[in-house]
């Protein structure tokens, strides 16, 4: 007599155990040969319900979230993806058809980035729904792109663009802002599709590590995210926002509400790629960018010293109130 | 400016990244070279504040337990640690002396069972209180103990006793038991102490990869994981509860009060391994375990056919109301 739990993962997820390492879900724990020679990189993250996520949120969008920002990490660092565990823990909303969304979606990324589900563990929760996701991805020993690699001279570049998702975000939270910005339905589309779906650019990976000389995940916003990278480098920066790649709808909302800036700058959750390429390395990366139809700005570059200088529109440096997302 | 994720994060957790693959916590993600020739044991398992532990539990004792419960399954698979992520989503609750507490006692455990924090995910929840870990072990390629291999004539032997911990779980929640039960303030702080804090039985990975024929972990009470022990593997076996190793404190609760006997079989968080071991090679793995100081009792043999029968002390089949427990 299988008990709820079994029941629930038997029908939900165990679809989902198509690799060979998640045995079925039918043991303790999944078991994996590492590719040889490779090191293996490690990476875990989640959204929760009403801090990452609305609660009407449709459930395949919360399970590809959730996975997508791991793999925007692991393609930053240069990794290509082996597999995932899931951590959930369900409330009352959780029922057969959230749940049954939720399957869908994973199982759709989780074939699209070749990135299986090897395990995991579900409880009931009297709380938030909660769904932590421990990727792991694989790169040849001693290729991993660190946050500290980045020299004097290097070039600063990031792929897309940046602030899509906190304006979608304060979209959502203030829906008004859409007309004083005049957006297109489309324009408004395409912002809250980017705070509900992060694109990660895992097809990056592979240049990253030829031709990346440091790289960090954009997932709390360009201005803190840069800062880390260049105090792990030892270098400083200096950005024009003017220069930095921003979605028309973004443009539209910025020039209406200037005020914005911030929020493109530290809100968070692009899922984007920040790196830094020596000079002699730029066109490599850019075509290889271009080859996997990932689009590449470069916005600043690496120069001795420390601190990062925000110029704006006005040409002087703009204050920010917080330079990254934080939950403290 | 740290912003104060980054902040909690240096004081609290960075101390505990002593690991090199921890990157001192200052990158996107951990990296690892696993042990040539090993394959990599993986796990996932977390506490839910109010479903695992109790609001009021100590902060040191609540890490202990989440990571313990991983450590214990990667042992019942044969596994040795490597190291583990840690997902945490904290409320108001958890204040600098919650957290300092806990990261001592995260620490304290993972340096006892040299299992290294390498990377870890912090947010602030509206929520409760959540702490998934996914752990990861290592083992000689194609050495991972599964459920599936018991083999008709196989003894089925289980580690320590059974039932402490929900024992424990049930004076929480009914203080009076005791009273009934006459149990002395050791018997008490006993059973108490086994719900608080798992014993995983790390040190008996080796000899279960070389003697077990198949072995799990017992989280969720000893009726179900032998019943999925032996479907797995295709066997039967039939237990008398008479034979079941029980602590002096859990043979006076369920003497007090027999109803007692199903929270023994099936309330979980036991913690111990069950395995079965063909015949020739039980007494090498009682030497281990003898050797490495845990108690291990014979309590049945692996037959042809399917089902577990459990006869309680009157000869007579015990009806669980459920053999497992579980959240759903």
């Amino acid at each position: 007599m299988p008990s709820g739990e079994d029941r629930l993962i038997a029908r939900f997820f165990r679809p989902l155990a198509r690799a060979p390492e998640a045995l079925d879900f039918a043991d303790d724990a999944a078991v994996m040969a590492p590719p040889p020679g490779a090191d293996l990189v490690l990476k875990t993250d989640g959204v929760i319900e009403g801090v990452h996520f609305f609660p009407e949120d449709p459930a395949d969008s919360v399970a590809k979230k959730a996975l997508r920002a791991n793999l925007s990490d692991l393609a930053a660092k240069g990794a290509e993806p082996l597999g995932f565990l899931l951590s959930l823990a369900l409330n009352d909303k959780a029922d057969e058809k959230w749940l049954a969304a939720f399957a869908a979606g994973l199982g759709a990324d989780a074939d699209a980035y070749r990135c299986p589900l090897l395990g995991g563990d579900t409880d009931r929760t009297p709380g938030l729904i909660s769904v932590s996701i421990a990727a792991f991805g694989h790169l040849p020993h001693g290729t991993m792109v660190k946050r500290s690699g980045a020299r004097a001279g290097d070039r600063i570049v990031v792929t897309g663009t940046i602030g899509d998702a906190a304006l979608g975000l304060a979209l959502r939270r203030e829906p008004a802002r859409a007309q004083r910005a005049k957006l297109s339905l489309s324009e408004r589309a395409h912002l809250a599709g980017r705070y509900l779906l992060p694109d990660p650019k895992v097809a990056l990976a592979p240049a990253l590590r030829a031709y990346a000389s440091a790289a960090i995940d954009i997932s709390d916003g360009l201005a803190g995210d840069l800062m880390k990278l260049a105090e792990a480098s030892n270098v400083s920066a200096r950005i024009e926002t003017e220069r930095l790649p921003l979605s028309p709808a973004a443009q539209k909302m910025v020039a209406a509400e200037p005020a914005l800036l911030q929020t493109v700058l530290s809100g968070g959750e692009d899922y984007e790629v920040l790196a830094a390429v020596p000079a002699a390395s730029l066109a490599a990366l850019h075509a290889a960018a271009a080859e996997a139809g990932i689009a590449l700005s470069e916005i600043a570059t690496a120069r001795a010293g420390d601190g990062v200088e925000i110029i704006g529109p006005d040409g002087r440096p703009v204050a920010l109130s917080r330079p990254s997302y934080s939950h403290f």
